[in-house]
């Protein structure tokens, strides 16, 4: 028997799949522990593997993995490669680590502009973008990977030639729960009109720590109520990363109510946006895999 | 004997003036509750006061006061006045509170472009700007107060005519304390040449959440020490608040490493930038208790 069993294990997020030799999936796991968790656990991440997939270890079925799992805080570090590159140059990477599981290939993370003013990383945003290439067989196009930190990347030729992080999802969480904008926010029902509202602010010219203060101006003026500010802060900062990073058409890789707020922020500027089907993860995965000759 | 008691009544601070006819400071207490400590302690804001200027109370001179004091959580609550406003519009506005322990003028914040879609606000801060230019005898202008929320005000005609709040200040303390990019930070010596680093890329185009995230990169790629992460971080907000919001020289109303930051960063960008002295907001409150004939 061979196939593959192919892992996404994020700080806080643990997703696995196993598939057989033609890629389809045989049984799947979504819940584990992120590595923060499972550094803590005993036996580390191998006794927290042991744990989340016990069935489908000890059948010789090679593992591959990425996500923040290969950062300095994983299992095992790996570099991060330069750009331009593709599904062969990450391939070509794999870390291969020997475990009492079995053999596991562990993918690089990405770095772009290593030497310029602005350095920027990613980890495991590589592998979910290769998986939409080989889906929709594409060799062009714009993504955004929503998250705590958004990501976007071009693809040029095939190849991923350049991205960027921006801090969206951290900041709106941190002034919603810790600044004085959130002091004045009241649970209710949230507001889509007060979301839109948010995006043209954010779409507008200015510092940005300028413009989020009229989300307590507004509220002290009675001009937006305390139940709509969180959906008016998120949409003015998701506004300004739209308005500051899509510049033609995008593909939005991610899930739910935040892959829908950035369709949302991109359609209100006149912006193309579709949402990618979900599992771009384990396709991306698989296809590292086959062009290694794992599977 | 006549004479006033000025009194900058802050969220956290609290400073006041004993001065006499000729506006010669004859007193001053720079300690005392700022409106939250105040408004929990015994007899409220009246046992507060009773408590930091015992001495100067019983006398019948007047009290002006201004800053947070007259906001929703403060002792009274003024309104905020339109622009374009100088001293002679907030003495017009004065409010007059009768307590026991004597008659107290509060004066009135500021808003800027009510109707629009990113109206603003100031309380005490008008008081500091009149203050300046009552002191220099200047009828143009603009300044700059760096605080928790920096405040940039512009004055044609010896008018207050625009001013924007930027929450830098607030969002660096975030950023450092609570954010993803804190948790690289180590105590050491701080580094001028970080702080300049910041301020070059906070100068740079592109979303501020992108930029920051460098703050993260050049940590980890070891081209950013870890005791010097803070002030690149400080470097890089202040940068982009003096990017987008300074267009000619400034005068900064502030005091001590953190109006320095500002000197720096305008310069750093080829704008004049001048510290004014201290005091500004006790001219402030003199001048418009001289307009209203308090004094």
């Amino acid at each position: 028997m061979t196939g593959l069993i192919a892992i996404d294990w994020g700080t806080s997020s643990f997703r696995a799949w196993r598939m057989d030799r033609g890629g389809e999936v045989t049984d799947s796991v979504t819940e584990g522990p992120g590595i923060l968790a499972a550094s803590a656990e005993p036996g580390g991440f191998e006794g927290a593997l042991k744990r989340a997939i016990p069935d489908w270890l000890g059948q010789g079925l090679p593992i591959i993995a990425s996500g923040m799992i290969t950062s300095r805080n994983g299992w095992v570090e790996t570099p991060y490669l330069p750009l331009p590159l593709d599904a062969e140059a990450l391939a070509g990477a794999l870390v291969t680590h020997e475990s009492a599981v079995g053999r596991i290939y562990f993918a690089c993370g990405a770095i772009c502009d290593p030497d310029g003013p602005t350095p920027d990383v990613m980890r495991g945003e590589e592998t979910e973008i290769i998986g939409q290439l080989a889906v929709d067989d594409e060799s062009e196009g714009r993504f955004v990977l929503p998250g705590t930190h958004s990501k976007w990347a071009v693809i040029e030729g095939g190849l991923l030639i350049r991205f960027r992080t921006v801090m969206t999802g951290e900041m709106f969480a941190l002034m919603r729960d810790q600044s004085i904008l959130g002091r004045l926010i009241e649970p209710g029902e949230g507001s889509a009109a007060a979301f839109l509202r948010g995006v043209e602010t954010g779409g507008q010219e200015g510092p940005l720590l300028a413009r989020v203060f009229s989300a307590r101006s507004l509220a002290l003026q009675e001009r937006l109520p305390a139940n709509e500010i969180a959906d008016y802060l998120s949409g003015l900062l998701i506004g300004d990363e739209v308005a500051g990073m899509a510049t033609g058409p995008v593909t939005i890789i991610g899930r739910g109510d935040l892959a829908e707020r950035y369709r949302i922020a991109l359609n209100a500027r006149g912006i193309a946006a579709k949402i990618a089907a979900p599992g771009m993860a384990r396709q991306g995965l698989w296809k590292i895999a086959q062009q290694a000759g794992i599977v």
